[in-house]
């Protein structure tokens, strides 16, 4: 009879005897179709309870190693044609991730948030609290658009910050803009056009590409979105910040706002998706109303983001769909769930309800005022009569232009080989004929203001140099 | 002169003449083209600070309303054709969104989990620890793929609990599985056959269209996914659950298995989607080595989740790519931001690799035993002889299969009636050709075990008096 000594291995005895049949089963030592030793018999014979054979037998059975024929016993399967299992190694891939740090000394481009600047105590005393009292309330599903009560704040917090008045259930939460992106190209549909600006965000390009839909360029001039370059497009949807364009800062003007809602207005399949990502921290002025809160046909799809106003590692966006749009979602796609944990939900409504965003937000533009006046009072100091400073008085970051006669190209190279990090204008444009214009993003939000006058140091060195 | 009162209205100076004078622009009583006052005179005559009106003109000018010459002066803008901004009242869209609370006594097919078995003390006090010791990674930007923390957490986690090699760049973190099919669809193709099984998840099927993608059905038989319906639809993608299909609970045997893979081997766009949605919750016996670790030919794209071991509200899924794909990955989509905060990805790290997720799947484990134990109990002694109990052994839910004439939609009907909310296998068909078999599913993880009994009555009275 089929024996096997079960004692001197570790581990389980009924996992050992269901490794050591397996291998026979393997080695042919075991043939196809042959009888088991009963359960009984087995286990007597192997010094073992009939538990411990009955559980390797099931195991055996449920990955098809054995089968049982109801009161006549067990037999091998028949697997002899089967490779067998390969050996797991631990292995390694050697992918290029592109995440290799590079020797910088100095980043213009950057845009991180500082963590000192962070709410954590905050944010950690409403979580401990809703742990502590509200346990059931993060155990509940979140509705496809978002948990109720965020959405409400985000209501309310729109009507008090940028005059929109929406409902609630036109919102719809989501774990970043880029995938709010996709939920719209599935209820617009992809056989859609779509049109970015240009210059722009590649990256919104790429992301449209990589949805498959189809997507052109429009150019941008002194008031933003061009509308006659949009309808040499034919596109159908919109994709535009019109609050404040990025890289140029543009905010453009009522008056084309109004034609770009006049154009939408032209044929039903036309949409504008407004990107209003960093509205919040227009430091001088009152802020221009949103196109959402002047457009009477429901042509217009607001974009935001808390990525600008908390963290950009906290992933919460939202749009608000006109109402047409809304009742669209709920019937196509609310099967979808919401890409957003309920932790960080009930933890944002009740930020936004308690007031603590206002206060942030206030604290942070003056915080951001004051380094942009010791950043462009540097600027001033450093390269007065070789830079021109252009801003739009909105958003958190500015153009320098540099007066040179040094290429884009040339300036981002010597500087790159000082350690210095710096994008152009003409990196965000996507049609390959921008031509030069010397200008280049500083993004102040995360700049360390004793290495930002060596930087500018070395900036003056090159143009001097040239 | 244009003048106004400034000093009845509320709110500041220069918002109150930035109103007025739009106002008097909309209504014409400005027209286009007209010069305004220069700043200080128009100051001097309203009595207010050269600051006040030169903050008006700058709003207005950022608008659109009026335009300056440089050293001529401000000029009303052509509007006159633009219509008047809309006054904004709040809304109310009255939309359906399928979120109203049915009258339901009994619920047979949920499957929460109790807010009671997600260990909240535990989760804060590591949430804690990150926010006041390491501020600085939360605001670190996690890579498209997850932080290598997590990544490398997770690869020690299957190791240990499927037997299964990777490396950490072969694992993609994002929120919810849902999510994850979109970033394969945008790396495998949108032009590829997809294949799921039937019965199985509608919302698969549903996610697949709604990404635009052909899908088709492949029946599954005892054994699971029947490898020649699969030929039959000549799809290129196989959406599978091997180890424990919904809702039959089989476990694809392993010549099957094999028999997926050598089908996959054929032709190079070939590949199967495991989803490996709640292997850890297989209640007896050793868990099946999952396709993936006998897999050799780089077929096996494999998926999991931590809604079925943590909580649902927590939108943490990840997918494991065959080293080419996470190449691709790298190449194609890395431009994607992760759809995880880093706040739950850094939380969920340390709970992995401080031993937390195992215990808690221990516990877990004995928890659903015992309840599974007491469920099976209360079954056989109030429908003894009127119900066989299907299950495979692994997984949270089993199959009820009632002795009765009655049809599936009649138990429901009469079921839901009672308020009593059961669903069929039947249900879970997609080809519309399913005959009744009267089984039904019953999610036992979160089940009232006192309502139960009273739930199990009823369904007795139906059939009795049937």
């Amino acid at each position: 009879m089929l024996t096997y000594n079960l004692m001197e291995i570790e581990g389980s005895l009924y996992e050992n005897l269901y490794r050591l049949i397996k291998e026979d089963i393997y080695s042919g030592k075991l043939k196809p179709n042959e009888k088991m030793p009963s359960k009984r018999m087995f286990a007597t014979n192997l010094g073992v309870s009939t538990i411990t054979v009955e559980n390797a037998y099931e195991q055996l059975i449920s990955e098809g190693y054995i089968y049982s024929k109801p009161k006549v016993g067990y037999f091998v399967s028949e697997i002899s044609n089967i490779p067998k299992a390969k050996t797991q190694e631990k292995i390694s891939l050697n992918i290029d991730t592109g995440n290799k740090e590079e020797d910088i000394f100095f980043d213009f481009s950057t845009n991180r948030i500082d963590a000192e600047n962070f709410p954590f105590s905050i944010w950690a005393k409403i979580l401990r609290d809703l742990i502590s009292n509200h346990e059931s309330d993060l155990m509940e599903m979140s509705p496809s658009t978002g948990i109720r009560k965020l959405r409400e704040a985000i209501a309310e917090h729109l009507y008090s910050f940028r005059g929109m008045s929406v409902d609630p259930d036109q919102i719809i939460v989501g774990a970043g803009t880029e995938y709010l992106y996709g939920l719209l190209i599935k209820l617009l549909g992809k056989d859609r056009l779509y049109c970015v600006e240009n210059p722009g965000y590649k990256k919104l390009f790429d992301i449209y590409k990589s949805y498959g839909v189809k997507c052109r360029l429009a150019n941008v001039d002194s008031d933003g979105l061009m509308v006659s370059e949009l309808r040499k497009t034919g596109a159908e949807i919109a994709h535009t910040s019109p609050n404040h364009h990025f890289p140029t800062g543009i905010s453009m003007p009522i008056k084309r706002r109004y034609e770009l809602l006049a154009w939408a207005g032209e044929k039903e399949e036309r949409y504008i998706i407004e990107d209003d990502y960093d509205s919040e921290f227009r430091l001088n002025g009152k802020p221009i109303a949103p196109l959402q809160s002047i457009d009477e046909n429901e042509k217009v799809i607001y974009m935001n983001t808390f990525s600008k106003t908390l963290a950009s590692t906290i992933r919460i966006s939202y749009m608000v769909l006109p109402p047409h749009l809304a009742k669209q979602y709920f019937e196509k796609l609310s099967f979808y769930s919401c890409t957003v944990s309920t932790f960080e939900q009930h933890t944002l409504a009740t930020f936004i309800r308690e007031g603590y965003l206002e206060k942030h937000i206030n604290r942070m533009r003056l915080y951001y005022g004051k380094k942009r006046a010791r950043v462009l009072e540097l600027l001033k100091s450093t390269l007065d009569g070789e830079c021109r400073v252009i801003e739009n008085d909105s958003g958190l970051h500015f153009l320098m232009e540099l007066k040179t006669d040094l290429s884009d190209e040339v300036i981002k190279e010597k500087l790159r080989k000082k350690g210095i990090k710096i994008v152009a204008v003409t990196d965000y444009d996507m049609s390959g004929k921008a031509k030069d214009n010397h200008r280049f993003i500083l993004n102040y939000t995360n700049i360390d203001e004793g290495k930002l006058a060596e930087a500018l140091n070395i900036v003056k060195q090159i143009m001097d140099n040239a």
